[in-house]
């Protein structure tokens, strides 16, 4: 339990759950890491020492970035430890810094070269690349060059169809062709893969937002698998192609109900878009999204989950905005809450890159068995 | 699994839940057999088939209702099934029908005695007396001359008393006891008594809403014993002595927002009321009331479980007034909720009488070792 000394969160065991709320009436502050533990094992299990190579991740730094440099640092300690091998491949700018030389090689330099030799190495299983390099645009170019067969992040523009589709299982063998599946199939009742079909790859920091709203109870198990956030009601800050939308198309695709704040405009996304009562057919088997005429704080009085994910420090969410007993995960690098934030969250999760790193060594494995 | 043919509900494993939601748009309708069946086992394992004496709980009819000669013949088939043993005393007007003779018992005749029989005959480990009988006062008089060490109904104002005030566990010694135990247990971080102490006896009414609250989710277990309904809205209508006000009570007492809606008034059940930023002690031991100017269709508008115990056929709660994805129970013998309510809820439970007769059961089994 390399992590529990990191953690002041408690297992759900009502034996060992702290008096945080009762004492203080203050909401529980719920780091990642007992998150994480859960699939932290999971991947220990499935990447058996003893096989002839060891699942291989190869990371690229293009940039002299120190964030990107601190996390590819962070990939490979969490590497090592689970029993995969970690290579980083600096280019560009990453090299000047690295080798304390002055070089000139300019920020970016070389990274597209290294995807496409990654692509192409057989002992590679799962690339992935340090962002933001360019931004916008043309880092959404280098997203579509990495391999889907080796996309452990599930930025490939394939993934991401399939997510805002709903579209859960596919053909592996559609992963090697350019031509977006046509046969949907959204309407299974449980997390199975039909015969021949595997499960579609997720972009890893929703799928880690997910897990942890698992974790924490906002995900009804009792409900049909495909709609257990039925009855929730979430806002998402920024909607960045990144973060943003996947999630909230997750989300709603799960059946809840998700505001998508963003600098200019306010969206809905949901299964049950209002309808006169003549209107039979409120189900959708995914997500539309509408315009929403709802101010900010309006969908915070409202929301029984807030997500954050503004990459400024200047922003913050306003603790009295919130709904008394709410939950609260801030997925941004700097803190997008108010130090006081659990004066009104039952629960509040700080940051989630432990359980991210994790999500993307899961879809290694998978990939790895596609 | 003797229940299993008259549910439609499913457990909370993924492989086995239906697509009810996902294909049809509409809630999980879930009767309480599959609830029940947890406390069935654990009940059954507690009462040894190879005891000196099974335990033995004596119902007291006196009345010729037909819903209470119905309860107490489904009590006895419980009591059988389960191991205990029935005595079913009639009484009054009970004995003129069940005989055939035109007797001229009146109504409630003899109960009080029979109450006090039971309470001194050391062969009767508890004892139920089937409501309404004279109604209002008398009947509330009656439940004080149970003894509180026989009282598995839990309808001792010791026990409300202890309720009301979240005190949670007590020393033994004192349900014999006239006078009120001063010593408060407030804060306890868990649900295991201190030493000497016992967990107090919970009306079975309220109880059995819990426990079905606790199976749905609406408790959230990573959160602090004592406060696992925080974040949760909850509108109970009817706040009746027997069911209404001692669930809003312990709903509140457990960290819910409740609305308390009753025909003349609605009231607020927080232990976290509205405060301006300067009270900083927002936060009570136990549940405080204040009167509340929301109608009843505001109040189901923030809602996020809804439960109904109004004792009349005509009374119907809206389903266009429901927040869509809320959960909603119905405690009365005639419905509450519209035909069409599953539109809006996410779960349905119809009904809680067969998780009501088990609490009252696991009542008797701690009565008799207290």
């Amino acid at each position: 339990m390399a992590s529990s000394s990191t953690t002041n969160a408690t297992p759900p065991a009502p034996s060992q759950t702290p008096s945080t709320t009762l004492n203080t009436g203050k909401g529980l502050l719920l780091k990642a890491d007992l998150i994480a533990q859960q699939y932290r094992t999971e991947v220990q299990l499935h990447s058996p020492q003893n096989e002839i190579r060891k699942p291989k991740l190869v990371g690229i730094l293009g940039t002299s970035s120190i964030p990107s440099r601190n996390y590819a640092e962070f990939t490979k300690r969490q590497c090592i430890e689970l029993g995969f091998e970690f290579v980083l491949k600096k280019t560009g700018a990453a090299l000047n810094s690295a080798e304390g030389e002055n070089g000139n090689n300019g920020e970016g330099e070389g990274v597209e070269e290294a995807i496409i030799e990654a692509n192409e190495d057989e002992s590679v299983d799962g690339i992935m690349v340090y962002y933001p390099i360019f931004g916008g645009r043309q880092d959404h170019y280098l997203q579509q060059i990495v391999s889907p067969l080796k996309d452990v992040e599930g930025l490939h523009s394939k993934f991401h169809y399939n997510l805002y589709h709903n579209i859960r299982f596919l053909d592996p063998k559609t992963l090697l062709s350019a031509i977006t599946a046509q046969n949907e199939i959204t309407s299974k009742d449980n997390d199975t893969p039909p015969p021949g079909m595997v499960k579609s790859i997720i972009p890893c920091t929703p799928l880690a937002i997910v897990k942890c709203l698992e974790y924490v109870g906002v995900y009804n198990k009792i409900l049909p698998y495909g709609d257990r956030a039925y009855g929730k009601t979430v806002t998402v800050i920024n909607r960045s192609e990144v973060v943003g939308r996947p999630l909230a198309a997750l989300l709603a695709n799960d059946g809840a109900r998700v505001f998508s704040v963003d600098i200019d405009s306010t969206q809905e996304y949901t299964k049950r878009p209002q309808m006169t009562p003549e209107q039979k057919a409120r189900y959708h088997p995914r997500h539309v999204v509408h315009a929403s005429l709802l101010s900010v704080e309006a969908c915070l009085a409202i929301s029984d989950v807030v997500i954050s994910a503004v990459p400024s420090a200047a922003y913050k969410v306003k603790t009295s905005w919130l709904k008394d007993g709410c939950i609260c995960l801030n997925v941004a690098a700097d803190k997008n809450f108010e130090a006081d934030v659990r004066d009104k969250a039952s629960i509040y999760i700080p940051a989630v890159g432990k359980v991210t790193i994790l999500m993307l060594l899961r879809n290694l494995l998978r990939l790895r068995e596609y």
